[in-house]
C-alpha cells in the first residue's frame, strides 16, 4: 500500500530466515481484513509501501536452528501479531501484548497479503492445522488468525454467559464473529447493531435474536425497548467510530459490560461519567488470538462454528487491489485470497 | 448548603415516617465526604437549601408497619445510597443501581448531617451494628457507610488478588481505604499516589509500600519505574478529576484494570486509546458498599482494618460548616459529626 486507494502487487525480495528462531512460510490462504481498510482510506502517499496482511495460513517451508514445534511441510495459521510464547503476558495468554512480538508488514516485515514470509518467534506464533491446504474449513480456520479470535475476545471482556443479553454493535466480519461467540459463550438474546441486509442474514443464521438498524438514539432506545428498559448484560463494540462507541456505552446495563474490539478512533471515550455512574465495565482491545486458537479449533474441525462464511469473496493475489476497493465499497464482506 | 462555601446549620421540620417501609433514625455520628467538596466548591447560590450528608450511623427511633430487619432501639449504619434490597440489581450485590433506591438529603429527603433521617426502603437500607453507639470502633464503623467501602469497591474493580502491584490514585480518605483495602486482598506492592505528608503517613501505616509524589508525566514514570516498566497489574482510581484519570490509565499495565470509584468531572476519558492497545479493563462506579457492609465488618470488629483513622477530627453539628472548610483547606482528612 503506497497510500489511500493505492494497493499495487509488486516483486519484493524472497522472504528468507534471519533468526534462529525464525520460519520460513510459503502462504496458502489470507485475507483482507476490515482495519486495512482504515489505512486504505486515509494512509497519507509514502515512497515505499507498507506490505500489507495480517491473515494468513500456509506451509512451513524452512525453519531456524532453534525452532522447535513446527516442521516443513506443516500448514499452519499465524495470529495477527507474532510473539514469543514465553514473555509474562504470553504466559498470562495476553499474546497481543508480547514484550518480543510485533506486527506483520509495514516496511520492516514481510506482510501475509504476498506469497512467503519470514515469521519471527515461529515457536510462540505458529500453530499447527490437522488438515490439508484445501480442506472444506480452510475458510473457517483462517478467521482463527484473526476475526473469530477478535470477536470470541469482544464476548470474554463483555462477559457473555449463560442466559444473558448480549449486543453485537457492527454487522462487519468482527461483529458477525462476534455473534457466534455470544452464542458459543451461551448468550440468551443477541441484538445485532446493523444495517446491510446480507450481513443481517448471516447474523440470523449464527444466531443474532433481534436487529436494530437504526442510528444514535433511536438505537440506543430501540435496545432499551429490547431489554425491558435496562439494556444488555454484555456489549461487544467491533467498529470503533465514536458513535459506535457511544452507542455501546450507552446500551449496557448497570452492572454490565463493553467488550471492546474496534479499534478506537477517537483519542477520548464520550459519555464516560454515564458509564461510571452504572457501574459498567469497559474491558477489551487487541485480541490474543493466538491464545484462543486452541480453544476455537475443534468447534470448526468438528463443525459447530462456521466463522469461514464471513469470507464472501475469493480472489488471487492480483485481485487484492479490487478486494480492497469490493470490502470498501461494502460489495464485500471479507476477501479471502486463494495463493 | 445553600451555595458554595455556604453551608448553614437550620431547624427544619422533624423527620418522620411516611411510607410503611420507612423508618425513623437519630443520627449518632456522621461525616462530611470529599464528594460533599464538589458542590461546596461549585454550587450555584439556590434560594431552597440542600440537605447535606449521606454517611451517618444512628438508633432506629421508630419503624413502618412494614419493616422487618431492624428494630426500635437497634444501632445501624446506613450506606451513601439508600436501596430496597429486592431488584435485579441488589440481587446482584449492585446496590448502587437500585431501581428503587436513591440518594439522600438534597430538597426531597434528610441528609446524614442532621439530628434524624427518614429512612426510605429500611429493610433493604439500614445494617445493624453489634456495638454500642459510643464503642471504640464507631469510627471505623461509621466508614463502611462510604469511604471503607468505596475503597474496597475500588480494589474490587482493579481486580486486586495476592500477588499483585496495586497503585492508588489519590490520598484522600477513600485513596486511604483503597490502600487497606489492597493490602486486604493480597496485594505485594501498594504505591500511593499522594502529596500531603500526613495522608502519606498514614497510608505507610495501612500498608503503602512506595508512594509517588510527583504529578503528570513525572508520576507516570515514576511508577514506570517502580513496576519494572510494565505498570501496575491493578490501579485504584480514588480522584475523579481528569489529571489523576489519566494517570490511573496511564500506568496500568497491559492486561491489568483500572478501578474507579472518584467521580469523574469531565464528560470523556482521555487516553482510551493506550488503555485500548494494552488490554486494560476499566471498571467501577459508585460502591454498592450495601453489599459490602456484612464482609467488612467482622475485620473491623476483630481489629483488623482501622479505616476510622482517616477520620482525624472532630466536631458537633454546630462545627460543621467549619468542617467543610477544614476539609476543603486540607487541615483534615476527614471530618466526623458527632451528636
Amino acid at each position: 500500500m503506497y497510500g489511500a486507494h493505492d494497493v499495487r502487487v509488486e516483486d519484493v525480495p524472497d522472504a528468507r530466515i534471519i533468526e534462529p528462531t525464525d520460519a520460513l512460510v510459503r502462504v496458502t490462504r489470507a485475507c483482507i481484513c476490515g482495519s486495512d481498510l482504515w489505512p486504505y482510506n486515509s494512509m497519507p502517499a509514502a515512497p515505499i509501501g507498507n506490505r500489507m496482511g495480517h491473515e494468513f495460513v500456509g506451509i512451513v517451508e524452512d525453519i531456524g536452528a532453534d525452532v522447535r514445534s513446527v516442521r516443513k511441510g506443516d500448514l499452519v495459521v499465524a495470529p495477527f501479531l507474532w510473539s514469543d510464547g514465553t514473555c509474562e503476558f504470553c504466559q498470562q495468554g495476553l499474546h497481543s501484548s508480547c514484550l518480543h512480538g510485533g506486527r506483520w508488514g509495514g516496511t520492516e516485515l514481510d506482510g501475509g497479503q504476498g506469497e512467503a514470509l519470514r515469521i519471527p518467534q515461529a515457536d510462540g506464533t505458529l500453530v499447527r492445522l490437522p488438515v490439508g491446504p484445501d480442506h472444506a474449513l480452510m475458510p473457517s480456520l483462517l478467521t482463527l488468525s484473526d476475526v473469530m479470535g477478535t470477536g470470541h475476545h469482544a464476548a470474554r471482556c463483555a462477559r457473555v454467559r449463560p442466559g444473558v443479553i448480549a449486543a453485537v454493535v457492527g454487522d462487519g466480519a468482527v461483529g458477525l464473529c462476534g455473534v457466534i461467540a455470544a452464542r458459543r459463550l451461551g448468550a440468551d438474546q443477541i441484538i445485532l447493531l446493523g444495517r446491510h441486509p446480507d450481513r443481517i442474514r448471516l447474523a440470523r443464521q449464527f444466531g443474532a435474536t433481534d436487529v436494530v438498524s437504526e442510528r444514535g438514539d433511536a438505537a440506543i432506545e430501540r435496545v432499551r425497548a429490547l431489554t425491558g428498559g435496562l439494556g444488555a448484560h454484555s456489549v461487544l463494540e467491533c467498529v470503533g467510530h465514536g458513535e459506535a462507541v457511544r452507542t455501546a456505552l450507552n446500551i449496557a446495563r448497570a452492572g454490565g459490560a463493553v467488550g471492546r474490539v474496534g479499534v478506537p478512533q477517537e483519542a477520548t471515550t464520550p459519555d464516560v461519567q454515564k458509564t461510571f455512574f452504572a457501574n459498567v465495565t469497559i474491558a477489551g482491545g487487541p485480541a490474543p488470538v493466538r491464545a484462543y486458537m486452541h480453544e476455537l479449533m475443534p468447534d470448526i474441525l468438528e463443525g459447530r462454528l462456521e466463522p469461514g462464511r464471513v469470507l464472501d469473496r475469493v480472489t488471487t493475489i492480483d485481485g487484492v487491489p479490487d478486494g480492497y476497493r469490493a470490502m470498501n465499497d461494502r460489495e464485500a464482506i471479507k476477501v479471502m485470497i486463494k495463493f
